[in-house]
């Protein structure tokens, strides 16, 4: 049900600065990039291997575009650094019905947009040992099963 | 250099109860199991997927064994969380080298033991945007390479 570690989301203060770290440092290249006006981000995708379940594992860099979006709160008070890990599932529906009769709270009552047309889950990080975590399902597009 | 998210390491006040639920959850097993004494740490290995470079990703649980491990520092004062994410590659003694040409402080000045017998060195968070970052050489009979 959960086939790969989707990607590891990292709040930073500067995008584009970051990025240009992360590819000069490792050599990882921006694959994908996009506004979530939704979630008051601005992201970027950096690829980083392909996994067994026929997709990838990313590194996501998330830069707050308004004061009052989640992951600014979480710059105000931790600062820099890993905001959440997303685990990605081909039934991202069923995956939350299961992880909500598991007994963890899903944030997101229904699946609603993620990177690139994916959908998505937040799981309460209470719930889940301090990790805000995240279940995602790919685009169908970028689905090869 | 750099060929895949080894793991993500996870602060725990308990490892037992934190595999179990990775394991009710999610389905994650633990893979492997180990006391870490120059680390402090208890950890386990829970594997989630395989990667393009041959190797795997895992979720490691790290629970401190000693009230002066870095573990349990970053627990009094972060609580319970991700503590570091890892990037395999297959040569740690001349990633760590490059890194270090990039301007990134290596806090290992030589490879160290990490898990099942691999090569790690840890970079400094201040230079990593926050982010604790360490560098895994896999051990060679577990490199396919």
């Amino acid at each position: 049900m959960f086939t790969r570690i989707d990607h590891i989301g990292i709040a930073c203060r500067d995008l584009d600065a970051t990025a240009a770290f992360y590819r000069r440092v490792y050599g990882f290249e921006i694959a994908h990039e996009e506004v979530n006006e939704e979630q008051g981000v601005r992201e970027a995708m950096l690829e980083v291997n392909g996994t067994s379940d026929g997709h990838r594992t990313c590194i996501q860099l998330l830069e707050p575009i308004r004061a009052d979006s989640p992951v600014a709160k979480f710059l105000d008070s931790r600062g820099e650094g890993v905001h959440h890990i997303a685990f990605g599932t081909p039934d991202v529906r069923g995956a939350s019905a299961d992880v909500r009769e598991a007994g963890v709270r899903v944030l997101d009552a229904e699946p609603r947009r993620g990177t690139s047309g994916s959908a998505i889950a937040f799981l309460h990080p209470k719930d889940c040992g301090g990790v805000l975590t995240e279940l995602v399902q790919a685009p169908e597009a970028a689905d090869p099963t």
